[in-house]
């Protein structure tokens, strides 16, 4: 069938409204180029927890499942900080990777030219900078077990948590990545801690053992995890594709983001494997979170979520002209001036989160 | 007695070089102040490996539990990098830092006034920056078991590490960094995952238990690590103190360096508990690593050890007025304009890692 099923999970914050804005571009390109789309809502994280008493209930988790693609805005705020620790919104984030078993998650660094100046980096520094980082996402000390907090015969408490990766879990993430750099510049840097951890010697081992055997043809090289931290920040465009844990990851995709001085641009895909018939599970979301601060303002800046919806065009359903198309969009809206907050500059135009879409819409 | 002992370990690549002017500036104290210092060199790292076949002999090890305080330079280099996890050059330092118990790892990360220029980052986002951060040393995923590499019974290897953190450990080590923030800004952000991580909510609660009671004074705020990574580069002006874990530490504390644009200048200092009289167990090394590319060409930037030797002597031996006078002749030195390559800025001159030592000693 022609039909393609989304399920939205606009979440908390600023999610619902970059995610009307999201609807009402899928709404134009279903309306003018007949693309089937089918979505439906449901909640997710904090304001799961309002009406359920869980981040994420069952019965969304099999909408995900039975989804063609899930789109995400954010989860979180403050409002939820000192719930348990099992019902905080982000576990219904990280249930959703693990049961729909996403492990790449993609998450580009991409400086737009028209923004290169508001990086806190010198201009020079991260102009035309593109780096693509491949975070593993359903493994390391996310899901490792044993964890907790246990009381020790003495009266302490004593938190633990457990990193563990497989070689076939690095092997997959590894894969994707491998494939990516060939259609970039060919260039894959695989980072961890083998110096201090066993399951970074693993890593280390296990993406050159394919580096050396499929993947000849590609430059590697292996970095620390704190020597990258540093490098991103002192030479950025050093990196084309960089493949890491998902601890490691975590940080390092969020600091590349700030780089780029466009945190309210950058989208995120998180894939599943392939299946018999080449299809992937796939959740895309944001980079930003739910900011709070300014939530129900009209202040975000929807693009980021608008250009993730660009990506799932791309990676769930090949629909690559389409996400030219949605992308060039919103290049021409900044370059013209269009401006939210979080990307104001001096002779700009400042607009609220549904201008952007209409601006957006305008493009298109 | 007045004598005080002094272990270096100059380890690889520029560490002895660096090294060797720490000694002449250690010498000078010596015949102008009578402070006593008795110094004695040992092996550690790679040149310990290739000796003795350990990074770390039973012997260094000894020396080291004896002396008032150790001096390290640098351990590592890509001669070494295939060697076997257990003799790593790294596992040298990791013994050091573990059997004598420095928890509390102290890493300055301070933008010279003369250097500002010298950041990745637009200059007035880092102008008078002064961050410390205390790095939890002797825990975590760094030392915790189970770990290694295991084969499963289908074949597959699976790398193991464990994070853990006991309710004391968390205390000592937040007790030191409340303090230090009580002689600075009196700002504490404390860095954990608490939404992913048992451990880190533990961490979260024990150092929020301790702001509530006995340091009710200190500003106290928690932040999660990927955000922290974010912020250091959003604003990093927006920090004093940052208490964090091992890892985490790790890889916060190598971008905050790199900010500064000015990691050839950065000391940092490990300490343990104190014993009745007051001592800690306490080592000295630079930020920056070993630095292989320009090893033995006296190329070097010796400053981040003299400053480390400046640490030593106001935390190990309560000479603050000869540690401020140390401090003062590397800022004049650099103000001046005598610059190593790292530093090197238009219209100072070059100098070598011997010339960069006459300088200092010319101030002094
Ligand atoms: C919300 C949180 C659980 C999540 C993570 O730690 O993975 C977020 O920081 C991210 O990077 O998507
Ligand atoms: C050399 C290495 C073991 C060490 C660490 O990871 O702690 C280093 O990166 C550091 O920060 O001092």
């Amino acid at each position: 069938t022609n039909s393609k099923k989304i399920l939205i999970l606009a979440g908390d914050g600023i999610g619902p409204e970059v995610m009307t804005q999201v609807k009402r571009v899928l709404g134009w390109f279903d309306r003018r180029r007949n693309t089937g789309f089918e979505t439906e809502d449901e909640l997710v994280g904090g304001c799961a927890y309002d009406k359920h008493g869980t981040p994420l209930t069952d019965q969304t988790m099999e909408k995900a499942l039975a989804a063609d693609a899930v789109l995400l805005g954010a989860v979180g705020g403050p409002k939820w900080d000192n719930l348990d620790f099992s019902v905080k919104p982000e576990r219904g984030l990280l249930r959703l990777r693990k049961d729909m078993a996403l492990f790449a998650n993609l998450r580009p660094a991409l400086v737009f030219d028209a923004l290169a100046e508001a990086s806190s980096l010198k201009t020079e520094l991260v102009k035309g900078l593109d780096i693509m980082i491949v975070r593993e996402l359903t493994g390391g000390v996310y899901f490792g077990s044993p964890r907790g907090i246990e009381t020790l015969p003495n009266g302490e408490r004593r938190g633990i948590n457990t990193q563990v990766y497989t070689t076939s879990e690095i092997q997959r993430v590894a894969r994707v990545a491998f494939e990516l750099a060939r259609k970039r510049s060919n260039k894959l840097c695989s980072v961890e801690k083998a110096n201090v951890m066993e399951s970074g010697v693993l890593w280390r081992e296990e993406v050159q053992k394919l580096g050396d055997t499929e993947y000849k043809d590609v430059q590697l090289s292996h970095m620390y995890a704190d020597n990258c931290a540093m490098q991103l920040v002192r030479q950025p465009k050093q990196f084309d594709v960089i493949v890491t844990d998902n601890l490691f990851g975590d940080l390092l995709s969020d600091c590349a983001a700030m780089l780029t001085g466009s945190l309210g641009m950058l989208p995120s895909a998180s894939l599943g494997a392939a299946d018999a018939g080449g299809k992937r599970k796939a959740l895309y979301e944001p980079v930003h979170g739910s900011a709070p601060d300014i939530a129900g303002q009209g202040k975000a800046n929807p693009l980021a979520c608008l250009l993730s919806a660009s990506m799932m065009l791309r990676y769930s359903f090949d629909m690559g002209e389409e996400a030219d198309l949605l992308d060039k969009a919103a290049n021409n809206v900044v370059a013209r001036g269009c401006r939210t907050g979080d990307i104001m500059a001096p002779g700009c135009t400042l607009v609220s989160t549904s201008q952007m879409g209409d601006e957006i819409l305008k493009e298109l």
